[in-house]
């Protein structure tokens, strides 16, 4: 048996040595058109910005540990270039010669990745734009850097690799503008959990564009957009998405997916039974949303490139789908997603669910140390179906978004998180971990104990709003329109609320709101809780406000 | 109604404010003993060894806050003396005045918690001879240190608060010994697992005196073991374990368990309907082995709480039972542990398990910082379930136990971690992590593709012990016996190899030796392997050697 692999990095690789591990005898070539195998993609970014100075770090494996290890030929620089599915044979062409010479294949896997978007505007084809997918990419921006003395970059795009892209500039001493078409960097998240973000990043010097659709670059690299801003500039990145690397699985015949990636079955099989395919170039499916999608992320990767090795091999495994769990680190802070995003359930349609925000500290407040996260709960009102969830903070962000993410592949609800069982110790945790609290709050609503308000009630002047905090904190700020009432006097001052009106209740984070509407609902009155309290209304204005002018 | 709870710090103060929110007419009582409620008892240490200077800090909650947010009067310095079930009166002593005043309840939840043991043996009941139980207790510790400049300590007890002891008497500058009658640290943990934390302990300074049984403390503060060490002291900490405080309970008649506990049901309700019992006073059942036992840990006794007040409201809420999640924090290591340990498994007369061991790195090795963390998976041979989780390093092993827990909190089996999806980018993770790679590794297990050697058959002599790692590798070091043979050089010189022999496979951490294992199944021989490698050996090997010389 002869497999074949099309593509040496996370997924192409994975797939090749597992298929090694289960089957000794079988003969394993993997071609890769680049100059490398295996090599780290995901840190691209911080070797442009010499978090990691040097190259060789970034290569995992090589062509010869390949075959010490695994027995697997390696062909770098060497590009299949069609599929004969009828023969079973791929064309492939020597990068360096141009020679061109067939191979027959028993199990074809196609793991070609992604390409970066490079839309057909002026100026992009130019020395001194780069996009960012491979490690002669990281190099030539090096260079660029070094040999230009650059000082003035603009990041165009405000996803994972934009962000990272912006503070490695940062980090080796550049200026740094970033412009997104969208209102808010971090398209997975909702607006509001975005805005932390965005805050930090004008706070460390980064010049965030927001709103603005790149237009053309000048000859000068100046950024322009179509919104009119002129941007100057020494080095532009393009980090606008990627687009699935099809055009070989299409000249097959192999059948394509709504969203233009290869489509598979879970065993990552192709509408050719001899042909397989993971990674960046696969449609996967949500297995919140039930919907097919795009998702460049290298852990999916590897777990399919396992996949298809055992379904080549004869042995049973499925892909369960992706949740896209994602991370993202800048300037101090952590910032991470698993499952559906409020806007994401919108899109697919759904419309029963419910979302809860709080803003525990990452440890026992009483131990010195504990930093706030902002962490968003999005679960199904009916049962409690964990839904999604969204974590910004300094410390022990992914810890809680991991706990979740594991929750979520193991459909579980609000009510496991309530009760399950972790860690505490004071440096560590609390009691009350943040993910049981928000385990708490939601089975709260879930039970019908708690009504959570909308936060776009406040614009339509459905109800009284009730800052239940102390007078010197809302006279530090406040909710315009919002009547003050500490949660100490609430029992004393009844009569002085309306029973007739919905009470639109918060507090700082949200605890004592919780306690005012527990008070209130039981006293005849109709709290809703405006989950997140003062805080998250500061992000949520925040990322209503324009963030051009800084 | 009107509800009285005894105890006021974890488990019955979070029963008094939810059952204020679940009910806004009762009448709700606490009665505390002490001079405070809801204090974190779990920041005493901190507090001794002054990284929580001020005590304030510890105060989560007082009388006044119950009463102005809660409507719950609080009594401290109140002590329950006496329950009459048939009459539903408590008995209460004021122990300033000694007067007594009887209290009827509508129900009553007993949350009186767990006091230090102290073994009659001469000598511990004198100055200087402190337990850490109480607020006040601290205080005495920290003044009697700074009264009596005292320089040197015995702690007596390896387990959590000892520990958390001795670091915080290092913090404060005192030279300290630790005595414990085990032959290791940590009765929770493996012997393997609990020594890199005997080692570090050893290595910052603390003086470890394992095997040693307290047998008396002289009148000088010298402490004497049994087996004849006399370690001088300025002062000695007992932290021996606590024992439930039942004789209320007992009294009145309630039912107790085997392991000298309250006995309650999944509503947390006693032998009599009218009374319920939270926190380190109860048995609670073990999720995993099925077993009662006992557990003073304050975020299950919150749980209780919630319970108990849930119940007492005609809600419908069960506990779910235990699993022992718990950390420790010192010198800088984190260790920690969730569901069962091979010996609760062995004494629990359970043999259907297996052990994977591994030592990944917190992160991406390519990034810089990452450091070794040592995971060892417990998982039910036959389908993969897991049982339990135990990790040693200096980042993130709260993270990767949380994961575990709430696996283990869902019944998963070693699939789901498996194929679980979390956060991946550089700093927080890998795209394989250790939570993926201890799943992989279980599952070849599960699914026949790996066999893993028992420790324990080294000393057999059963096979031959195979080193795949590289020469300079194997020179630094090596189990005694074993046969140097690099992953590369194998396919080319399996000549060299015995076919009638079990092959006990192993090199660094286990992943090399995987391959390997893979190979050799598939060639004809019979590799097992020794799972953790050289570097689990070494953690074995420590933990057999006698501590007390150093």
């Amino acid at each position: 048996m002869r497999i074949v692999i099309i593509g040496g990095v996370a997924g192409g690789a994975s797939c090749a040595a597992r298929a090694r591990r289960l089957n000794e005898q079988a003969e394993i070539l993997l071609i890769e058109r680049g100059p490398f195998v295996s090599f780290a993609n995901c840190g691209l970014p911080y070797y442009v910005g010499d978090v990691i100075p040097e190259e060789a770090k970034l290569l995992v494996a090589s062509p010869d540990s390949f075959r010490e290890r695994f027995n697997i030929e390696v062909r770098t620089g060497h590009e299949a270039t069609a599929i004969l599915p009828s023969e079973r044979k791929l064309e492939v062409r020597v990068l360096g010669s141009g020679e061109s010479y067939q191979v027959d294949y028993d199990a074809l896997v196609l793991a070609p990745g992604a390409s970066p978007l490079r839309p057909p505007l002026p100026g992009l084809d130019q020395e001194g734009v780069f996009a960012l997918r491979t490690l002669p990419d990281a190099r030539a921006i090096r260079d660029f850097i070094a040999r230009r003395h650059a000082s003035r970059a603009v990041v165009v795009g405000g996803g994972f690799i934009g962000l990272e892209m912006a503070e490695n500039l940062v980090h080796r001493g550049l200026e740094v503008s970033l412009v997104e078409m969208l209102p808010q960097v971090m398209p997975p998240f909702d607006p509001e959990m975005a805005s932390p973000i965005a805050e930090r990043m004008t706070r460390e010097g980064v010049r965030l564009l927001l709103g603005q659709a790149l237009a053309s670059v000048e000859s000068d690299l100046t950024v322009r957009t179509r919104e009119g801003l002129a941007v100057p500039a020494d080095l532009v990145i393009l980090a606008l998405g990627v687009r699935p690397e099809t055009a070989l699985a299409r000249a097959a015949g192999l059948e394509l997916g709504e969203r233009g990636g290869i489509r598979v079955d879970d065993q990552m099989r192709t509408s050719d039974p001899h042909i397989w395919a993971v990674g960046d170039a696969v449609e996967v499916r949500d297995v919140v949303t039930g919907r097919w999608g795009l998702l460049a992320l290298a852990g999916p990767a590897q777990r399919q490139g396992r996949v298809a090795a055992a379904s080549i091999c004869g042995r049973e495994a499925r892909f369960r789908g992706v949740q896209g769990t994602a991370i993202v680190g800048l300037f101090g802070l952590a910032a991470g997603c698993t499952g559906a995003s409020e806007r994401a359930l919108r899109q697919a349609g759904r419309d029963d669910f419910s979302v809860v925000t709080l803003h525990p500290g990452h440890h026992a407040g009483y131990y010195p140390g504990a930093r706030p996260i902002t962490l968003k709960l999005i679960f199904r009102t009916s049962d409690g179906l964990i839904l999604g969830a969204q974590a910004v903070g300094e410390e022990a962000v992914d810890k809680r978004l991991d706990v979740i993410a594991m929750a979520i592949g193991k459909q579980a609800t609000v009510f496991d998180l309530e009760e399950c069982e972790l860690c505490y110790a004071p440096q560590f945790g609390s009691a009350k971990d943040p993910v049981n609290m928000a385990g708490m709050i939601a089975a709260n609503v879930v039970r019908g104990d708690l009504s959570l308000a909308l936060w776009e009630e406040l614009n339509e002047h459905a109800g009284l709003v009730l800052d239940v905090r102390e007078p010197h904190e809302f006279e530090r700020g406040h909710i315009p329109g919002a009547v003050n009432l500490p949660l100490g006097q609430l029992r004393s001052r009844l009569a002085e609320l309306p029973t007739d009106r919905k009470l639109l209740v918060y507090c700082q984070v949200g605890q004592r709101a919780y306690y005012a509407t527990r008070l209130l609902a039981q006293r005849g009155f109709a709290p809703a809780l405006l989950s997140g309290g003062y805080r998250t209304w500061q992000n949520r204005t925040a990322a209503q406000t324009p963030q051009v002018a800084r």
